[in-house]
């Protein structure tokens, strides 16, 4: 099938490397000349603009936009109706907001234009393993794309069968799923990274608690030398709280003890505030979700307002000043 | 009425210098010489050691321990049993774990000494404003030492009376109550100061909110310069969240508007932890009391070893480096 | 001074009686006829229209909407602004999202519409206390509509003088602020809310962990059958963790020391949540006042899916059948 | 090598199981008669009491007590130790809290018996996949152990290697590790389901979010009917967050898409509340892993007592009567 790939980062890039090397046509623009022409090198046919882009087609049109989230997938789809006609296909692949979607898969049914939103998982590994994709939009569009999902897709590799599975429709066995209309594929990524960094934050804190305990502020003998790498190749083996996860602790962990090339300082994206957003327009208590994204929050401050008012009323009522430990 | 007061810090002081103010004859110890001195020079009748202390009573022996919680207040209550007759009292008025009062309760019993413990609040402003005290206890006893309790106590007061209120007794209402056997003092007290942490943490979390309005990283017209100590001043008037607290944070605010002399690292002391594993033990969620605890642990650390943690696993799947913000 | 007030609930209607006690005009309309006409008793000029309302007026006019936020307000707002001249004041004194603020008074703006936000703490006791105000709007309204604050604040009261303090506008110390420009007003009074819901969190957990206390799960020498009324009032005096919802606290567990009248069934309006966008958006740790949230969220739930998939997992790898307790 | 079972639940009947399928001779004691029986069937070697089990041994006494925490275990080991000789060995398998297993090694040192704590994961699969242990005690004594715990443990299996890694230690990746003295086994094995608790909660959380996203208190148009048994599992190919928990989350939904088997009311077990203590001796912020506790014990209550004290303190302020909903 032709698609066409915009923006080659990272993902975009090995998106389009996994669909040639299943003998799909790609067509690639990227605002990276040289970057292009990477591309182009691996058998791509360039495109200097997004009018060249479009103008490649031999047929129906189907743009797969892989762009950071915001003005630049709003302005470049926006670009990219211009030179759709009806039937033709544009697909955000990037992190967009699933609101977004909404909205854009209503501007654009007047003219006839199918908007279709991927919510991709995978990072730098997805070229290799393939990418989780969870998909939105039209029924019929979805399936007239099939060929390109079941390429980007992981396939039923050697995991094991899911136990009592019986459904008719083996896409997710395979690594995707039509997760319903527009933004019904970036809202399940959505919840998929809110429910990450939750996974994580589990993970950090008990590390933290396995760290801390040969702390000198514990008694002698309450103190453990624990080995942090030992410990995470051990719960990889038949442990309850064995994950992809867990691999990537004990990979970090086996080579850098201390994790000391870190600097504790943890960024975070989109999704993970939109699912607390998502959180509180249904009523739903997500504690846990939270709790990790504001650790990161935290994380990049050296202290807060806050904290610091906490020793004012302290100082207030007790006459404390607070020494620092 | 006669009492020692064993301890003359900043709460012991003030403890025996409101109760002489009300008549009572207090005979003081502490390890200071200097101390002990300058208590006798406003009355008190000094000692040189616990013997000497015990020693001055002419009758019933009733000793107010107001040391810090742990090896000190347990060392000097043992030696005190050693002093003791039957009848006597032994009060413990700092802020032991009340499981401790329950197994010295349950100790001292067979020599027929009574023990009484007295969560005790009000901090430095208690001289004047009088303090609030929790007292856990024989019935008894309690009743024989009400004229300590009443002269501790801030009395009624202006406070308007709580509506519907028809308890036929009216201690609480002059601030202090008797709230059980030996241990139910302390652990009344023991809440509040995790209902304390809960309230405060509620303050600085929305007053950074405000403080972080002005942040660079909003979109210009959604900035806002606010004037916290403005805020802090108007909230006392009418509103639902006034409170002691917000009063003392008011008075920060006023003179000090960015708190830049406090380092933000606060301290907990241990009922607030008790607190806690109370919660735990009663399987009673209590998810704000913590989460105000563990934002003082997180503002002592410049960053943890979880938050590496978190960054290994990005860095592991997705090649991100963090980059400080 | 004229002011019309539309709305006249619990906080319309109370607020132009307050009004009218210290000498404007009001002019009142509401859907319902009987309100008006009521209100008309009490010496208010009753209009049958919006229009009826703004014919009223001798000179510049001045609507204070004190509606339900959402369409009725935005509504009401629109159609006002079809009857207003260059000069005229819309003042939402209702409880709106600050960037609908943001984004009226922008759309005001080119008719010379005045907008002004009135964040407004007080319910049922403003009447007679005065109501706490945060304002937002145009320097030059603020101050010509001051005689109109000034009138509903609870002024300096007998509250103590905060310490330190000595800026130039007393305000503040009279119960109102001018917050900054359009939306600051209601972005204040939101975070008052956030902080409200984190306040009374921490009283509900405490006060939890005091009543559970008494459980048969604990060892029998560990109990303690509390005295929640006394505990509340004792607390009132002198302690760290007085307030008003402290005093409303005493107040009911005087009348009801069990609270069965209550459901346990609690409800939540759009400023906490909003609170915990702002936190999202400023990446500021909310722990608390989050917290607070999901408790209510859940309070609504007999059960939640996610603890099913909890009971599901645990069978999946312990055959475990979950047992109610 | 000869070593005796006691408590042959689940757990400990498995054991012995894969323990005698390895070639070690297995003495076997539960109190029930019928399931020693059972064992003695399979091939153990049956005991009627301690004393008979000691007895049996014809060198070296090992014993692996596999009892609930608390009373059982502890009698047990009392007893055992009536029954050793210097040099015999206590292995405590089940799940003590680890500052037991600190004391009760310190107990029997003087004796000659060396004790070891091994904190076991692997439910009821663990016959099947083997044992992930965590290992407390002597390093000598856990050297000699070695071929018990060598048959126990996964080994190897089809487990991707740790890149990096380069320990000369690999029994970690044959799954299992001697983690420091005694206690050390169950303190991380505590860490381990503290961690689990948390994991599970993230994923409830965000399922709760998939689930109730086609509330119909949502706008029309933002509603989606998810698939989640799907959902479930896409995530388990290629996604951030597949894990063991999640496979059991597939198996779970792909047989009962709304879990209606399950009650909602979930247990929790001692290692998650053990946990958060380490976390508040340690001052580790464990926001995560206590609010995933939090959320088990406020599934288990139709309502709480803090929610009706938010009712009523809403009541008092604003004359709100909460409706349900």
């Amino acid at each position: 099938m032709q698609i066409a790939i915009i923006g080659l980062g990272r993902m975009g890039g090995n998106i389009a490397r996994r669909l040639m090397k299943n003998g799909h046509e790609c067509l690639v623009y990227d605002r990276s000349v040289e970057t292009v022409a990477a591309l182009s090198g691996e058998g791509a046919v360039p495109a200097a603009s997004l009018g060249e882009l479009a103008a490649k087609f031999s047929g129906r049109k189907v743009f797969w936009v892989m762009l950071p989230a915001g003005d630049p997938t709003e302005a470049t789809i926006r670009d990219l109706a211009g030179l759709c006609a009806p039937g033709d296909v544009i697909i955000d692949g990037g992190n967009s907001f699933y609101k977004d979607d909404i909205r854009r898969a209503k501007e654009l049914e007047p003219s006839g234009i199918a908007y279709v939103d991927v919510g991709t998982s995978g990072g730098v590994w997805g070229l290799e393993r393939g990418y989780c994709m969870m998909i939105g939009g039209p029924e019929e569009t979805v399936r007239d794309l099939d060929p390109i999902f079941a390429a980007l897709a992981p396939g039923y590799g050697d995991i094991a069968r899911t136990h009592g599975r019986d459904a008719p429709d083996d896409r997710a066995e395979r690594g995707y799923i039509h997760a319903g209309p527009a933004g019904a594929g970036h809202f399940v990524k959505m919840v998929h990274n809110g429910i990450e960094y939750g996974l994580m934050q589990a993970y950090a804190e008990g590390f933290d608690i396995l760290a801390s305990k040969n702390s000198e502020h514990l008694p002698a003998d309450e103190r453990f030398a624990l080995n942090l790498p030992d410990i995470a190749e051990v719960w990889r083996r038949g442990s309850v709280v064995s994950s992809w996860l867990l691999d990537l602790t004990a990979d970090a962990l086996a080579s850098d003890h201390s994790l000391e090339r870190f600097s504790g300082r943890v960024a975070d994206s989109g999704e993970g505030r939109w699912t607390i957003d998502a959180a509180m327009e249904e009523a739903v208590p997500a504690h846990v979700l939270s709790a990790a994204l504001y650790a990161r929050y935290r994380s990049r401050s050296d202290n807060t307002f806050g904290d610091k008012l906490l020793s004012a009323m302290r100082f207030g009522f007790g006459g404390h000043v607070e020494i620092p430990q």
